[in-house]
Parts: C-alpha cells; sequence; structure tokens
C-alpha cells in the first residue's frame, strides 16, 4: 500500500485526486498539505468528501517539512509558479512527485517565459522532466522522478491528434484551427465576480484569443509527434456548466478516415481512457463527466477538404487528476486504471 | 397603426416577436394564427405575455382563411417547407409578408433542395425575394412584398465579414473557420428528451457537423459580398443556456486591423443593431440576452496570421424576431428601432 | 418629464432599475451616482445597458453634492445603514427619494436594532416613512417624501396575505409557515466563493433558519393588516437560478377559497402588478421574469385543514426595482404601469 | 459472487443503479432487461456506462422469462403498476425481489388505491412486504424475499423524522409543514416539453399541491414510528438542477435540541448512509450528489417554538439506487457499504 500526500487539495482538482485516492485500493495512507487549511479536518472545508477521508486533516504546506514526511508519491495541484519548488525539494529528498501544474510541462525555458510571463525558476529541469500522457508516452519515463501532467486542453486536443501526427496521417505546419469550450471549474475555485453564478449563467463568450498558456504546451508536443514545427490557432471558450470539455479541432487536410480510425485503434487498443465514437457521432462532456476517458471522433468533410475532429472529457479527471493517477499507476507498477474505473 | 399578423406564434421565437409587436408604439391591432391552439386566449398558452396581449385569442392557421384578414403584415414563424404556401397565399392577396423561416433565404434551388431534401415549393420566387439584414442590405428591398429574414446562425457571421469581404479586406475563398455556440431554445420547442433539462445541463457538444442548413445561407451571402465563391468550415455547438449565440471566426488571412475597424465604423455608422467592441474584448451573450444587436470585435493574431472575429447575439432577438420588426419598421417606414431599445 | 437619480445604480437591482427608467416615457435626465465608479461610462460597467443610456458617466456618490443635483427623485439602491445618510440629506434639500433599503421599512426602533445588529441611525424617521406596496397602501403616502420599498421576500408574501388578513378570512396569529426559493441574484453582486458558478450550481439549501431579517417586516406588516400580532416561520432558500422568488405560504385555518378569490379581485381588481392563478395551478418564476408582476393562487387541502398559497415574482422587478418605478409613477402622478409593461 | 438483476435500467436511477453494481466488489454477472431496447448494447442506449458494463446487452423484460434467469437478485426501477407484476412472477421463482417503485411501499390498499388511482394488483402482499429504511428498520425484513424501497422525497423526510417520533420526542399528530425542492431527474427520462431544457431553466415552482403520492407512504411510516395517526402538509417543488433533494421541516413542537443530536447520534452511531450536521448548519444537496447520505441538522427556533429540520440527498442515490444497494447488502449478508463509498 502506498503512502500518497497531496499538497493543494482544497482546490477542484485537488478534491477530485483526493476522492479518487481514497477510494484506491492500492493507496492507504494520505498526506494532506495546504496552504490556507493547516490543521482544519480535510471534510470540514471539502464536505463531498464526507465519509471518504475519515478524520483526515490537512498539514502546512511547508516544502521543507514535507519533505520530511515518509511519502511514496506527492501530487502537486498547485498554481504554476509554486509548484516548482515543492517540486524540486521532494525530488532532492527522494520522492516521486507527480505535478499537476504547467511548472515542468515544457521543454523549452524560452517558451516558458513567453507564455508564463517570468523565467522559469528551475530551468535546467525542462528537459529532463517527462510530460505524460499515459496512453501516448511508452514507457521511458516511468523512471522519472518528477513527471509533468498535461493540462486540461491540451489532452482533449493531443490525444487524437498526436498519434495522427506521428503517423503522418496529418501533415499540415499551419492552418489548424481549434475551438474549445469549458466549465468554470476550469479557472479554478476563486472568489471573483467574473465567475460568480449570476455573471456565467445564460452566457457563452470567447476568452484569451492568441495568448491562452496552454498553446504553447499543444504547439511543442505536436511539434515532437509531427517531426516540425507546427502551428494552432486555439480558441478556448467558458459555457455555463460546471464541469467539462469540449473541443472541435479543424484540419485543412484531406485524410483517409479509415486510416485515422485505424490509427486510434491501433494507439489505444481499448484501453479504457480513451473512447472512439464513430464519424458522425460527437462526443457530449455530459457521458465522460466523473470518467478518467476522452471521448473522440473524426469526420471528413469532403466538401471542404477538412477533417474535423472533436472530443470531450472532463476536465478534472481525463483533463488533471484522474490522468494523474492513471501516471502513478503506471509509474509505481499498479494496473493502470485502478481507482479510476 | 399598423395591423400585423403572426402564424407560429406558439413557439419560442414567435413569443418573442409577439411580446415586442405588444409594446410597439406603431403596432395597433394583432392577429395571431396557430396551427395548435385556435380558440385558446394567447396568454394561457404563454404565460409571460400575460398584461401584455390583453384578451387575444389564436385564430385558425387556415392560409385561404388568413389571407381574407384586413392585416397590413404578416409575420411567418414557421418551419421551413410549411412557409412557403402561407407566404404565397398572403402575398397573391396583397399583403405583405416577413418571412423568418428557411423557405426564401436562398437565391438557388439547386442549393435548397441540397440542405433542405425536398425541391423547392416555389423555386420561380428565389430570386426575386429579399434576404434582408437591415444593416447591411441597402434600400432596395424596401419595396418587396416577401422578404427574407436571415438565420439565426448567419445574423452572427454575416453582420462582421459582410463589410470586410465587400471592401475586400478578407479575400480568401476556402479555409475560414467558424465555430458558433448555441442556447438550447435554438432547437425550438420540442417534446424531446436530447432537449430535456436532464440531457442538456452540464453538456456542451458539436452537432450537425458539415451539414448545418445554415452554411448554405452563409456561403451564398459571402460569396455576394466577396464577388467570388466562400467556402466555409461552420460547426454549430449546444450549450447550456436558454438564449444566445457566440461565435468565433478564423479568416486565415493578415489583416490590418484598423482598415477592419474603420469599415466597421463607417458601415454601422452608431446604428443600434450593431455594438463594435475594441480589440481584445470578447462579446459575452448575456450582454446581448433580449437586445436587437450583435456584438462583435476583431483580434488580429499576429503569431499565426489569422484574424480571429468573435461574436455574440441573442438568437431569439438579433436572431430572428427582433430583426424581423427592425425589417418591418424600414419596410413600412416607421423608425427603425421603434419598439426594439 | 422628470430628472431622476440613482445611487448604487452598479448591482443587479440598481442595473434593472437604470434599463427601466431608460425607457421610462416620462424621465428625461438621468444622474446615477456610484461609490466605486465615478466618472466611468455607465454602460463600460453595465455592458447590459449599451444603446439604452448613451454616454451617460457615474457621479460621486457624495450625500453632499448629490443634494444640489436638481434632480426630482431619488432611488436609493444601497445597503441598509448606508442608505439612511443619504435619504436624510436628499430629504432636507427637498428632494422625493424612494429608498430600496431596508433603512426604512420598519415602525419600530427596537425592531430593526433586533435584526440589523445596529442602532438604528435616524429611528425619529421610522414612524413617519410609509412602507408601500402599491396595490395596498391606499393613497396617504403619496404626499411623503421619503418612501420605503418592500424587500424582495417581504414582496411575494405580504401582496397575498395582506388583503385575506385585513377581512378577516386569515385570522390566525401564529403557525403560518412560509418557504420561499430565491435565485441568486438576491444576493447582490458579490465576490464571493460561495455565489460562485460551481458552488450554486446543482445547489438547494436553506440558509438564514428563524433569522433572516425579512422577518421582522414581513411580521410587522401582517401585525398591522391584522390588527393583532402576528408569528411566521419563514425559511428562505437559495437555487440554482439568476432571477426569481417563489414561495410557498401555509397557513392552518379552514378557509372559503371563493372568498379569497373575491377578497383578491377585489383588491386588486386587474391592477397589472399581480396575476391571480385558478386553484390548483402554481405559479412559476420562469412566467415572470422582466416582469413587475407577483403571481399567485391559493389551494385548500380540505384533508390537513392548511390553506397553502404559492406566489412567484421577478426578485429584481416586482421584488425591487420595478415596484420602486411603479412607486414613482404613482407619487408623481404619472399613469401607475408607465416603464413597467 | 452474486449475479444481480434490473428490469428498469434505462431510467436515470436505473442508469446509477447499473453504475454501482459494476463496480460493486461483490457482484458478479449482470442481467439487465428492457421494455425498449432489447438486444441493444447497455453502453449505446446508456453512454456513460462505457467502460463499466463491457458488452452488456439488454434483454426482453418478459416477467415469464425473466422468472427463469438464474439471478440472486433483481432490482426493479419500473414504473409503479407495472412492478407488481414482475415482483409476484420473479418472488413464485424463489427469487430476492427489491421494488424500487411505489407498488409494495404502503400497508394498506385502500391508501394505495386513494393515491395511485386504480386497486392494487396484489393487495394481500402490501402487509407482508417491509418498507426498508436500512438504518432504522431493523433486522426481521431481512429474511423477506420482496423488499419495498422508499421513494425520494420519503427518505430525506423519514430518516431525520422517525427516530424522534419513536422517541417521543416529537408528539404532534398534526401542524408538521414539509416543503422540499427536487431536481428535474426527479421526473424520469422524458420526452416532455414541461421538462425540457427551456421551460425549466431560470424556473422554480410548487406542484402537487396536498396530492402528492408520497404523502401516503410519508404519513404511514411516521404513524408507526409515532404509534398514532400523523398528517403532514407536504409540498414538492421543482428546481433547475439535474440532481439533488433539499427538505425543510417544520415542526410546531418544543424540543430539546441536545435529545434530538443524542436521539440521532444513538440511532444512527456513525453510519456512512447519514451525515448529522451541527444546528445552524443547512445541508447542501451539492454536497451529497453522487453519494449514499442524507445529510440533516436540527434548528430550534425559540422564538416561533418550532424545531425546523433541513435535509439534503442525491435522489437518484439515497433517495433511490443507492439505498436499493444497502438493503441489498444487508439482505445477502455483504458489508453494508459496499460498493457505495
Amino acid at each position: 500500500m502506498q503512502t500518497v500526500g497531496i499538497v493543494g487539495a482544497s482546490g477542484y482538482s485537488g478534491e477530485v485526486l483526493l476522492e479518487i485516492l481514497s477510494k484506491h485500493p492500492g493507496v492507504g495512507k494520505l498526506v494532506v498539505a495546504s496552504r490556507s487549511y493547516k490543521g482544519k479536518r480535510v471534510d470540514s472545508v471539502l464536505p463531498r468528501l464526507t465519509g471518504l477521508v475519515g478524520d483526515l486533516e490537512f498539514v502546512e504546506a511547508d516544502p521543507e517539512a514535507l519533505s520530511l514526511e515518509p511519502v511514496d508519491v506527492w501530487f502537486l495541484a498547485l498554481p504554476h509558479g509554486i509548484a516548482a519548488k515543492y517540486a524540486l525539494n521532494l525530488v532532492n529528498a527522494g520522492r516521486i512527485v507527480i505535478d499537476l501544474s504547467a511548472d515542468f510541462r515544457l521543454n523549452s525555458p524560452e517558451l516558458y517565459e513567453q507564455y508564463y510571463d517570468q523565467p522559469h525558476p528551475a530551468a535546467e529541469w525542462l528537459e529532463k522532466v517527462p510530460y505524460v500522457l499515459p496512453e501516448l508516452s511508452g514507457e521511458d519515463w516511468k523512471r522519472s522522478q518528477l513527471i509533468a501532467c498535461p493540462g486540461c486542453y491540451p489532452t482533449s486536443i493531443l490525444m487524437p491528434l498526436i498519434p495522427l501526427m506521428r503517423e503522418g496521417i496529418i501533415s499540415v505546419e499551419t492552418g489548424i484551427v481549434i475551438n474549445a469550450m469549458s466549465g468554470v471549474s476550469g479557472a479554478g475555485k476563486k472568489e471573483s465576480l467574473f465567475y460568480s453564478y449570476c455573471e456565467r449563467s445564460e452566457s457563452a463568450l470567447a476568452y484569451g484569443l492568441g495568448t491562452h498558456r496552454h498553446i504553447s504546451e499543444i504547439e511543442e508536443q505536436l511539434g515532437l509527434a509531427a517531426g516540425h514545427p507546427v502551428v494552432v490557432q486555439f480558441t478556448p471558450h467558458l459555457v455555463p456548466m460546471m464541469r467539462g470539455i469540449a473541443t472541435t479541432i479543424v484540419v485543412p487536410e484531406k485524410v483517409d478516415l479509415e486510416s485515422v480510425y485505424g490509427i486510434w485503434q491501433k494507439t489505444f487498443n481499448g484501453r479504457s481512457g480513451v473512447g472512439i465514437l464513430p464519424t458522425g457521432k460527437t462526443p457530449d462532456t455530459r457521458n465522460v463527466t466523473g470518467r478518467n476517458r476522452v471521448d473522440f471522433s473524426a469526420f471528413m468533410d469532403d466538401r471542404t477538404g477538412n477533417l474535423i475532429i472533436t472530443s470531450a472529457e472532463d476536465n478534472l479527471v481525463k483533463g488533471a487528476s484522474g490522468q494523474a493517477v492513471q501516471i502513478m499507476n503506471l509509474r509505481l507498477g499498479m494496473p493502470e486504471f485502478d481507482g479510476l474505473s
């Protein structure tokens, strides 16, 4: 039985992570650290977890102190810029660290600085830390002590695209247009007028035009898959729901749909983190809420010559905490979907 | 004071139309016909209209009988395929008809048949009936007896694009990618499991890939504006809200943003049916709910070389009934925004 | 044409008030004061008002300065405790003041202190300021310079109950149980985690058990109507909608339903601020959204011997700003529902 | 490992039941019968179950045929009136049957006929079939072959009230007023305009005044607990959420709050199907969504002399399928909360 720690468990993805781990057959003791709630019972702060976490209390989120805890794996559910310091302390103390933040997702320090508006705090680590989409990232990363989890939007985009780019079915360098719609939990747990019920109900809008930070990891990963730079137009949108991301990808390239489905079948081969829908059937976020699965399908529009891929996932599960647990399972040699079905 | 009739007033856009007309300073008597509710009081079927329509009752929706009513202008809020028959009867009886259906929006009978899966019932009329976006359609149409109102999605797309295409600022023939998110009222008032509260809450999904009927009128109108055929990739999405459409248009073309805004200012010149937002500010459906206005803004993504236009409207008002009343006002020589502020 | 001022226009009821007044045929110039937005264009802070308020700007909300403005009527859409100071300054300067806050709703300073946790800042005024439900408050108040508007919950409760208590149809002193469900806008425009979209969606809960401040005005007004003290059990609830209040009142008393309806018909006599529904038909908040109307009906449960009254209103319109404008209309001798249909 | 069958798995509570059973450690084979979907894969009809139910297919819902299946326990998730026929066939074939419908909840055939508008199809069974709230129903029922599960509203009401009535802390015979707010899934999976997204969003309303069928089982059970007849005023309401019931119970009786909490602690003794909140803290449906738990708390309003109990549950879990599985666990001698944490 593994002892597992979480720093930053009081946010939405932290809460989901804690719920999954509390039911996980291979997880024993839990240690949860919070910068705001030290000494409080977890279920008083997160009442949805009542009965799942016993009388567990938050401990102080001090990087030095945490590195002394006898924890096998740490999850960091922290904002970017803050996670790095914890990650390095814990790794130096010999722990395995699975980082849900953006701090180690990129290879390039320049790209980090460009998109995150600050120099990377530990640039020498960037090349070394694997960015893991479990269904696509092979085996080598399983020896790493520090692992970067993909962002929520990127998971919905990279899962269907990477296999097709690796095989060269999609070969364009520019022209891919990606629109995604996210539930409000994607913005985190915030005291904010903008994210209040009255402001977000009956509202749909685009945001972050041309500048959303996830563009950096989407393009870096697509470039690695394709073997050449890939530039995408990514536009996120906010819609009135709590959870979920639905993504529509337009690729200006004629492809053979059978090949697309063939590559997907071969790549994912029935692994439960992926649902492949037949052409013409579009995935719906409500079918994947609470599931560690991204659904997608492909449609070839012969009239326009564009391939359209649509995908859907729960941003807090396959887009964050579920995938992080899937990574833990593989890293520790446990069954991949333990705790995730 | 005008006598105004509506056929099909019991749906969502019909209800909004009736509400606008009931408060309109230039409208006197109302005649409302319904295929389902003959003899019933309007406010018993549409309780939101209580106090606005007095004891008005639905009359039978028989085309012959209606053509004898002393009505100055008829609005048709009927499904496509059904509207045409009413339109011709009423026009032949000397009435002005403003058709909210798709029956006379296209010029080409072939296009109609291709997208609507049936031969057009009165193909010889298609070329003659103007498709009117009041801010963009000039003056000639004001002599027509039968006028086609644009669809909800097309209004959100054509309003910002047509002026830029007319001026040649946008000149691409292919490659434009349009994604739109609609509230559920866009599907009409339906007894349907798919549109039930439990199925649509916490749900976002794409639909109608490559085949949505509005593609036909979008492309026909853009082609007329550009002077050459234009092919677009249009993908509609359904999100959990009652009203509203938010649209994101990606145009693969470097443009000068000042020119874009200059043309928009000149074209729309402060008319209240349009809200032009500064670059970087994205329109939000909740700001236009209940308003006869489409908001839009432009953003030039220098990194990708794409122009991004985002727009928002109330699908039932500027996307349907509000715009129809704006057309009536102009057609009858009343102030353009009477009843619409 | 009247010149009308609003202090506190940037909240939800202030925004609705501004919208109503901007379309009101008897209102000319508007002056809007805000404690946070001095010098900003109103439509930049409240984009839903674009096109309705021209280039109107917020002025500073200084009570002295405002009392020099040539304004005929001031509306105060301010928190309790703050409104009083403005009210007295403006009244002393000879203005008419319609106060939407709770500061002058009660007659009793003791009751104010008990429910509002502070001594009343101008206790000597309490007896003098009328509490006005326009359909029920007679004529005398129309000479007052300072008028208190009822709260949102009380309006939904007092409108059906007061006539029945005045006539003695309902005579119980205790035992009335009132439950109400409110949309989130009732809490105001707040930077708050509790009122965030993610926390309020898929949530229904009771709050303020036994202590809600509206209890004081409900009981004081019912006591005046009945001629004896009335104690009620009032429990408010929060449900996932933006606007609306639905209220269920259980009165432990056998009554003759015909008499109930007879008294209501006689009292309200077709005035448009009230919708009387037949027994068995329960009012729905969605039918009164945006309307200055409270709908209600009565049901006699012969099995239990209880009378059940259910009501619904828009908390921002009949429960706040619409009713305030109705009061203004009557106070200034304009048609009662000008600007409100 | 048990073989478990479900008749009527395609509705909302059936889907939740299937999800719980598919993850249950003590459940092996599943047999699912549907009156509409014979021969279809379950995950094609209920896509949320993809990956949980393998390639399971619906079999025909023929009572005779089903009684031949080697199934240990059958769940009936069928409408009342239809369940009885299945129940008797399966019981006669020696199976254990857990009925989620209302068909065997009452003891009295007269009460059944009065509330369900038809004579009971097997009146002689009514007295024999236990109505089981697992935390409150003792041990005798565990020998029954046919067991009735409580309705969703009654569970939220009876769980806190029964212990207090048994102990005589609450002794009133009349005067209890119960208001409950339910999410839309409570109405079932329906093709219906009334339950469509557009009609139910932004809507709160009371329904079923004085006549809701759950009144019969609430009063019968309270009467058994109290030892004398109890008459309640129960009013259900519909609010815009998918899942959840929040209930507010007003009891016109002065009680000692310490005794209330003492009895609850003793009765429920930490069992995970119940969450006891401190006085003043009101339960929120969103904290129990997906949980097999009903949260409640008590508040003594000294001013009015009323005891107020508020409760919250997930209508599909503790209010239906979760509780049914809890019953199965106990009936078969498995750990009570297997599959339910």
